[in-house]
């Protein structure tokens, strides 16, 4: 199969950053062969294309990555914006999780997937923490699969200190990952991989965090972690061991190269070169670290440090929409006001860390440019509507002016998931109506007044 | 005309909340006529009505008000995101305003209303200072109109400390003002105002605030100032008269129940007791305030303090969308993050700023509230979305998920001005295509390099 991209503006992304306000991107099977300027587009590649894509009027760019999400948490948008944290946990989120049926983790999974591709994320990593029922996990795979997301499914746990319903114990837990790592790990052509989680270090013992960290490394998974998201957070290893949670996280040997560190936004300086020293990512969620006022990450001076930092959504429980197109105006916004400084962070900054940081993230050498033999995961992105154009420079128009509704096409290993603001493998009405049902009667049966009830 | 909408999620906003996850509103010409659950629609009124709009899976509500901005700038997102604010006004946006024709500020300000419309701002108030040709200020006139906006023309300068082609005397001022007043206050069967801008404290002499002041309440025009934006903008009236900006505009008889003061960043308590006792209006830009990294404004507090707060985006040049649903969830983000409270503002109190506190600031107690008798200014906002859906609470869906691009359908005074996200008066790929070419024409003619002169 081949696809011609012809006529946007096209933004590489690579060392140079070279861009071509009229530009085309060739692609054979799921990989890029040409990127250029229009003029050097032949009439021979476009009569060998099985399709044609004319995006003049829209910028063309390699997909975003979302470092972090919680895909079963889009039933739970909103749920309750008027409770302190703990209590939302115990009287919202927790009970709505334990009331979620196999099929109900499928369906959040299949929305989540939607809604990060039509909003540009070509890649996802979703830290899933819920494990009522083995079928969880493996349903969460297979929603990435349908819906033709790259998606890594990061296997988070806890096994003390958490809801009792939904702790285990290390060895099921080590267990699990080696049965998913044999299913799923470069599944789809290599689309879907598996991540060992961490949930956060007060949930997690030491020894589950060394096992976990030794077998993922046998097994060349990546390693997630919330870190530091609140200040309480970054107090509960200081009190339990004296140690801050990066220092903890780093003798029990779970820093490396292969690690992301989210939230990150308490650490302190010696944290952050431990981070450094050990090559890690970490993974900067502007707007949930707004919506839960955990506070604002000093990503300046991350990136200052030469950390590599990737960017993402967060669950949509504490977002509560997974655009990271918004997450772009959000970043870029809120160090400026942070910093009282408008030039802390250009729109060049702000998408390198969304596409190349996350690349990085990932491992992935082939993800994040446009160059040939690259993977051809690309998004294209409307901007002569009336809240973005006129457009001077795309580069801005993508991180100030656009938001996700204005992707137009999503490709994923070459394949268009998303023509035309349309997902092309499933039934997006269908999905949603189903969704939505299906948290209405978990509404019902948890006794909720007041919601959507008797809604659509 | 009659138009019945029907089947929406109906968010009334009147004083008890009312709302119906299945409702309807009736429109007999500009006004409202019922309101209610869908069962107590009867089959009368949807055989008396013209056009009949299915608004299932959408919310309906009243037109958002945005209180502040600066349309001729929708020729200017990112033109220049990496200066700081002087270098950026003395070598951007002074020499592209110059360059500028008057078919230029008629385009410019239709880009603006048709994306204030298509996002959701029914209602707009445009402060305009570039009258580098008197017809500059009738064209925006006539560009809402084409638009079918609820315009407010807000006529702002500076007599003094300003780019020197840029400032007028204070007699041409208020000539002007008699002017436009004349020709445009009340146009368009009261949809279109006047009202008298002040730039701002360090740009006007005491003696233009004073007397414009004095010209508009003897007209009926409400009143426009830019306040303590930033810390230096505070120091401006310290330095010269010895007052803070609010003082200093309270003495020279600015301050009234019909003035707004927009930003106020950076007022003390004193200054926001002033502004209380006046009954005046502060209106929040936190997406351009966090952009130019002004600081961020203590919105709770306003709150308590029994003060009007309006939302605005503020212009294109320093946020670079007019998009009201993007303004909410700034709002309460940025509320949350510099108070570390996730609780300080609910999605109920950031709709109500923007819709009646909106409302309140324009002086009209028929707006801001769908109910029997008052304007039909309503939008429809798409909820079942992937990114978006599925819903528990609308309020939450509107303020935290859905962004401009959501909005299905716009009536103003009754008119559909916008029907399934298509402006109805005016054709938006036409207007776009010419904004985009004026663009590249003023970009060549002022020398500029590296932006998209040989894009479109």
């Amino acid at each position: 199969m081949q696809t011609l991209i012809k006529g946007g503006w096209v933004l590489t992304l690579d060392d140079a950053y070279r861009e071509w306000p009229a530009g085309y991107v060739a692609i054979n099977g799921d990989r890029i062969t040409a990127v250029g300027p229009l003029k050097d587009c032949s009439p021979e590649l476009e009569a060998a294309a099985d399709i044609v894509l004319d995006t003049r009027g829209q910028a063309v760019l390699p997909g975003l990555v979302n470092a972090h999400s919680h895909l079963f948490q889009t039933f739970m948008r909103g749920l309750a914006d008027a409770k302190p944290l703990w209590n939302w946990l115990k009287e919202e989120i927790w009970p709505f999780s334990l009331a979620m049926t196999e099929e109900d983790f499928y369906l959040a999974a299949l929305v989540g997937c939607l809604e990060n591709l039509k909003n540009g994320a070509t890649s996802v990593i979703d830290m899933h923490y819920i494990h009522t029922s083995k079928a969880n996990d493996d349903l969460v795979f297979e929603a990435m699969q349908a819906s033709g997301i790259r998606g890594t499914f990061c296997r988070a746990s806890a096994d003390q200190n958490y809801q009792p319903e939904l702790m285990e114990d290390r060895l099921t837990i080590l267990a699990e990952m080696e049965r998913l790592a044999r299913q799923w790990h470069g599944a789809a052509g290599g689309r879907l991989t598996l991540a060992f989680g961490a949930l956060n270090p007060w949930g997690c013992s030491p020894e589950l965090i060394r096992a976990g960290a030794k077998q993922a490394r046998e097994m060349g998974l990546k390693l997630q972690v919330h870190v530091a998201e609140t200040q309480a957070v970054a107090r509960t290893t200081i009190d339990t061991y004296g140690q801050r949670n990066v220092e903890w996280l780093a003798d029990l040997g779970f820093l490396g190269p292969d690690t992301q560190l989210v939230h990150c936004v308490w650490l302190d300086e010696g944290e952050m070169d431990l981070a450094a020293q050990a090559g890690a990512t970490l993974v900067h969620c502007p707007v949930a670290n707004m919506y839960l006022a955990s506070g604002a990450a000093p990503v300046r001076r991350w990136l200052d440090r030469g950390l590599n930092v990737a960017l993402a959504t967060d669950g949509p429980g504490s977002n509560n929409s997974q655009d990271m197109l918004e997450v772009l105006k959000f970043t870029a916004c809120l160090q400026k006001v942070t910093t009282l400084n408008a030039m802390v962070l250009y729109p060049r900054d702000v998408l390198t860390m969304a596409v190349r940081g996350g690349a990085r993230a990932l491992g992935r050498e082939d993800l994040g440019v446009l160059a040939p033999g690259m993977k051809a995961d690309i998004v294209t992105v409307a901007l002569q509507r009336p809240h973005v154009g006129p457009v001077h420079r795309a580069e801005s128009a993508l991180v100030y002016n656009a938001n996700g509704n204005d992707v137009v096409n999503v490709l994923v290993d070459g394949r268009l998931v998303v023509r035309d603001h349309r997902a092309t493998l499933v039934d997006e009405e269908e999905i949603m109506a189903r969704a939505q049902a299906r948290v209405n009667t978990l509404r019902q049966k948890l006794g909720k007044q007041g919601g959507g009830n008797d809604w659509i």
